[in-house]
């Protein structure tokens, strides 16, 4: 069973993300605003379990999402601009479609926060990280919730489970 | 002028790193206790001025540093080991003599901060990083410091102006 941290019917928190530099702010509430999109957390950019298996499950099912409505998918991770930048490239590099995906950087883990989504991670990333988790969001508001209740798998979180209940 | 942070025959610290991933420790006093190498502190893995400039004047004047008996470069920053260990790959890629330098992780800042050489750069990457800059050193201890005053240009650190004192 998820762990439910943030709550289906709270708002997108309006907390600046950072996307390809430090200069350059994105805020998620007002993009997600209106339609159908993907919210998803990660612990790490560049972990293993982020690159060869969360984030490809979203991008290997993209047309099934597009199918069911949701048209924009934002990988968030407690990492600086420059790095997930550069793990989005690598991610993307020769995949279709990889225009709808952006992968978003929340360095002090303050968006993060809002959504009560942190957990201690000092001993493998030094610092507080995203637990893995995926939100389905209607008109800025989450209609659904996906988090690892151990914070670091790929299990309830996974593209394909959270398709079903998209 | 160079600002120093660490002094001329201070020991490497016995703090450990981390490379390829947050279970593989590394502790550099051992690694250095013999022989002649270079320590090359950065901001950011993926970050502009460090992949752009700064480790690939090391990589362009391996063999000039090679000829002065400095054979070990370990590149090291406050990211997490995934991280680095990514960012390692991409800036080896297609290099020769690649198997010279190291990146290694600090992922709490610990290593740097015996070194005195942490800023503040939460504004830029979310948290306390290093500053830029090289050591050299010489079975186990500092025998030169090329620290940037404003802790991010790439100046008095530059592999051509350390390679001038080497």
């Amino acid at each position: 069973m998820a762990v439910r941290s943030i709550s289906i019917g709270a708002k997108v928190p309006s907390v600046p993300l950072f996307e390809g530099s430090p200069g350059n702010s994105v805020n998620l509430a007002e993009e997600l605003a209106q339609g159908k999109s993907v919210l998803i957390g990660v612990p790490g950019a560049f972990s293993p379990a982020c690159s060869a298996s969360h984030v490809p499950g979203f991008l290997k099912n993209l047309r099934a999402f597009n199918e069911k409505g949701y048209t924009g998918f934002y990988v968030v991770a407690v990492n600086d601009a420059f790095v997930t930048k550069a793990w989005g490239e690598q991610l993307l590099e020769n995949k279709v479609a990889g225009d709808q995906i952006r992968f978003l950087a929340d360095p002090k883990g303050e968006f993060t926060k809002e959504l009560d989504l942190l957990f201690d991670a000092a001993k493998f990333f030094g610092n507080d990280r995203s637990k893995r988790y995926a939100l389905l969001v209607e008109d800025g508001k989450v209609t659904n919730t996906f988090v690892e209740p151990d914070n670091t798998s790929v299990d309830v979180s996974d593209a394909e489970k959270v398709l079903k209940d998209a």
